[in-house]
């Protein structure tokens, strides 16, 4: 039997071992998608207690607690943190397979140095040690950066940003981590919601641009492209429900904006008709910049009407949605690559049933731009425990180039969650090792080295082309 | 290499044996689901031979001797009960992969003591042993599910149903193990089929209410639905090709009603308009009531037909129905949840694909109604088998809280089908071993013998609130 | 650790080196499925080098190297065929995961004795050995098939074939592999193609019937399936997006054949009514003449518009469709046999999540015709590798009758895939060794040993009742 967590944690083979501690562990992280607020890095802002670090902002830990039938009150509401925390404890003690009992307990190891088990009973315990480290020192935002040996940082931005505090950052000598913006106009293209005129205005109003048009707002947006290349940004980020084709004719596009605007919200049809003509007019600028372009899909949130009345979105009440159709994926690619318009695309579905479509889509659209041009994204918020990840990749391996794959990014809102590439850089040490032990592949270790620290670090590096900061 | 079904059957670490033997095997069985007969419980019926007991009604059996190429006669014809039962023999001892090998080797065992292989060799030896057992003690249908230490059972029943020998079961204190009823609604909801009509007219009947509208339908279901609850029955059961969700006014409802009382047949949106209606006034029953809403989707039934014609339904030719769209699943709990109508849920998706989509649903609706309050219900049918069952019980666990699952259920017509729980126990079990072995979780026993008592046993009892049998 | 790809290469346990060694390996090869050319059997020809017989046509090599970023002149282009080795060598030697690297490497073994490994370093020896092999006696195409133990081959034919090599190689006493037709009308059922007019011209000109109606194009492929019955063809093939349900009046669809006919292109509604009624008839004819109908479906193909110009079809820029619904599967299956016009039937899709779809649907339609007498097709494609091979066994088998499956195709254009079968059938025995190691299958070897004869040769041989070559 192997202990808990220790320090061959998911490492069953000697080769597992081997890679994992020799090529994989002291790679720098390239943390290529996350939600971090550039302000409070800016800030070097520090928790009060283990709360409002772990339990603040986490979602995730919010549906599990909901799970197990704990009361709204010691989740979101006006319990004391303390009590947050204790009912947390007492939750993860039992959440037997569910990737935050790893995740938190490497998050206790790595952070707080707790090696033991947390649970109701030791949820005091917990407590006081977690919070005596968050006062020391090293354990501020950017403290908790640095001890996790991270190179470079993508957080998730709005066109209409000002990127002030990448700006700060960028021109901070003292703080030797590269944090960039990525670009994500998805409020620009949801004319279905009621908010979008809105946010259109202030897009106007940011851009100096009257949208008053379809062609308007690609202006404006270009206008915010020019601004977010000034401060270095190389990727951007689309949530769909699916990737969609429907071409309409530039009239068309224009109608349903223009209807738009006059308050008439669209039908699905028109609302497939505006995101791909909005997602082709973006493909284009992305590919004439050598950008990166990430589109996640299979998502449908905010499904509970009266937690989000209360709560707003992102508060832990999204779902799968199982409707993407692969010919639409593959036609819009394909009508990219046909117009010259195709740039280097990473393709995420929360549905893990989408692997395999996905893993064949990619194989119609490689070629010498890239190393692994087209792109499987790492097995992804619901998706990457260790079931999720080693499916992801046995599902590209078995259907495409494994060896190029840019590998893992946490896509988190916490400053505590760097050892998810820890987990997931195990979990690929893991499958080589296994790999080997069965007579998979050859016991040349030089190579499978050479792999583990492209997938890990390397790769990234190679796809994203993102300046490094100068010191 | 570990002897066949042994009693460490399934259970390859020290650990799965520890939690078997010593938390799971004697747990009473809470088949919440299944579609035994009251009448023949009520009956106490004996059956002649085994063929009878076990070849009688199994569809499952069925399938499996027509796909190895068994003529229909030795099925469900004229052959003798000796013959059809040399064919399943011959036919099981080939069946290596398919689940009946285990359930019905685990029933000879359990019921018959008999310890070897069921093939053409030894068929003639079981004959003449199951015959004589049958004959004996303690091998009636009472006495099966007593020898099987079962505390409650969940038949299925119709709302027109008198639920006579539920009333006379109830009342007999000779037989200690509790039969309640479970509400299935299916048929007034089904207005697609030919004998719809003739269903409503006899439900006017039974209820007393005169069935002019949608809402006198409702209106006579809530009187059965009272007549149910006076029969102790808190559980509800749906089978529908997908949940769906399509809003319409409550005249267009009426419009479609009318039009279908006078014939005409609806289309596949007022099909879909008609039943979201129908379950969303269920729901707000189930929810005043404080009952269990069960939600079966995914399967296409009577695809042969021929042999439906000959056999009629339940004989052994659905399949999975993959069309389950996971957004109108959301969403109608979603309107549910808005509506204050949404009552303790169990989704079930014949599809394992939908695995993922349905453990992120229920995320989305958890509170402290319950712990679990929506669940994912145990692997089914075609899908309870060992795959199935780890695939359905990885992904609650990946995604969702997994100690408050309520379980098993055997879905079956059999007096000689529990040892289906043992199965999943076991199967459980190893899960538990094995992530403890990895190092997954701490080996920390008691909390595992709490979680496995739960799952067994427990959380059924609590989630369920079923009456107990007073003695 | 076991050593990469020796003898025992995936054979985990004792029963599966036992089962593999001495009941599986020296199965003859029943290759029901290729895209062999017979003009090169018949020719018997020769290769000048391994990058002509190995690289020359091989789309899914041309893929792998296509996703590490190996530019096109390397892969179809001008480089010389030296140079397209050293690449094919250098990205196999990283393709970790990849099933070319496993085929790959058998081919190596088996047809050129190298038992190194293929990467940058060793591409020079294996050129030179290998083109020193293929130089030598028993390497020109029949050699290759000769030295791989094949039994019969069935080719991919188009009705307009004149089956001249088939003529010549059934009457050739010189070589003892039966090499059939076998029946593929695609190019006269996709009347949305812009070439299915010309395609209907050169079939009326070979059959000497005018087409001029849709009952006019059913009696020239009439004559033509008399042609190749004539020719000892007892097998079509059909390749389809999804397996369709759109039944309507003899007269809608002469209204669709005509439209097109005078130039218009269907819609998709169209479409669909168009092809379901080809299918039925096709079926029809296949059910009077006991031939076997396979469909294969959930593919999406020629993605990428500019290299579908530059290269034609079949280059590598498929991928899978996921959008194939098993309602309509079954209802087309159910039509057929309501009619009396099921034949023997294969399914097969791209999308493994269709795996349990197509086992709960064969399961439908069993009967005494045949044992299996509707097949879940071997794993195919981006799927005939470990994990998909294993999934597509594991689902028949909690499905289905696992023991009366017809087994592996190369579904190949080249003369070296025979050892696909192999890896087929280790990866059979090694499943079937790990159930008996773990107890879920007793350890009775003459049992399995005839199971895995069955399905490594003799269930296809009973199955397709294929003419044996008199010699």
């Amino acid at each position: 039997m192997k202990a808990f967590l220790d320090q061959n944690f998911l490492l069953n083979t000697e080769e597992a071992r081997t890679l994992y501690h020799e090529a994989a562990k002291d790679c720098p992280i390239i943390d290529y998608h996350c939600h971090l607020n550039p302000r409070e890095i800016w800030e070097d802002i520090r928790y009060e207690n283990i709360t409002q670090v772990w339990l603040g902002g986490d979602h995730y830990k919010w549906r599990l607690m909901r799970s197990a039938g704990v009361p709204e009150k010691y989740i979101t509401g006006d319990a004391s943190d303390y009590e947050k925390f204790l009912k947390y404890a007492e939750v993860l003690g039992k959440a037997i397979g569910n990737p935050l009992y790893h995740w938190s307990h490497l998050e206790l190891r790595r952070y707080f140095g707790y090696e033991g088990i947390l649970n109701k009973n030791t949820a005091d315990e917990v407590w006081k040690l977690a919070n005596e480290k968050l006062a020391s020192d090293g354990f501020t935002s950017r403290g908790l950066i640095m001890q996790s040996n991270v190179d470079t940082i993508c957080t998730t931005d709005d066109p209409v940003d000002n990127l002030e505090y990448h700006e700060k950052l960028a021109a901070d000598k003292t703080f030797p981590v590269t944090v960039l913006p990525a670009w994500r106009p998805d409020k620009a293209m949801n004319l279905e919601k009621e908010t979008w005129t809105d946010y259109i205005a202030q897009l106007s109003q940011v851009s100096g641009v009257k949208i008053d048009s379809f062609a308007a707002l690609m202006q404006a947006l270009h206008s915010r492209l020019d601004f977010f290349a000034a401060h270095q940004c190389t990727l951007s980020d689309h949530a769909l429900n699916y990737v969609m084709y429907a071409p309409a004719s530039e009239e068309k596009v224009e109608e349903i904006f223009a209807a738009r605007l006059a308050g008439k919200l669209p039908s699905a049809e028109e609302e497939a008709i505006f995101k791909f003509a909005f997602m082709n007019c973006m493909a284009e600028e992305y590919t004439k910049r050598n950008w990166v372009m990430q589109l996640h899909y299979g998502c449908r949130r905010d499904n509970n009407p009266p937690m989000f009345k209360k709560l707003g979105p992102d508060t832990g009440f999204d779902c799968v949605d199982n409707s993407a159709p692969s010919t639409q994926t593959a036609a819009f690619l394909g009508h990219l690559e046909e117009n010259g318009r195709l740039p280097k695309t990473i393709l995420y579905s929360l549905n893990t049933n989408d692997n395999s479509a996905i893993d064949t889509i990619l194989g119609c659209f490689q070629n010498d731009r890239a190393v692994g041009r087209i792109q499987h994204g790492s097995a992804w918020w619901f998706d990457d425990h260790f079931d999720g990840m080693m499916d992801q990749m046995k599902s590209l391996g078995n259907r495409g180039y494994l060896a190029g794959f840019v590998g893992m990014l946490t896509d988190s809102r916490s400053f505590l969650s760097y050892p998810r590439h820890e987990y997931f850089r195990r979990i690929l040490c893991r499958l080589f090792g296994e790999w080997v032990e069965e007579g998979f592949y050859p016991e040349d270790m030089d190579t499978l080295k050479e792999i583990v620290k492209g997938i890990c670090y390397g790769n990234a590096r190679n796809y994203f082309n993102f300046a490094k900061k100068e010191i």
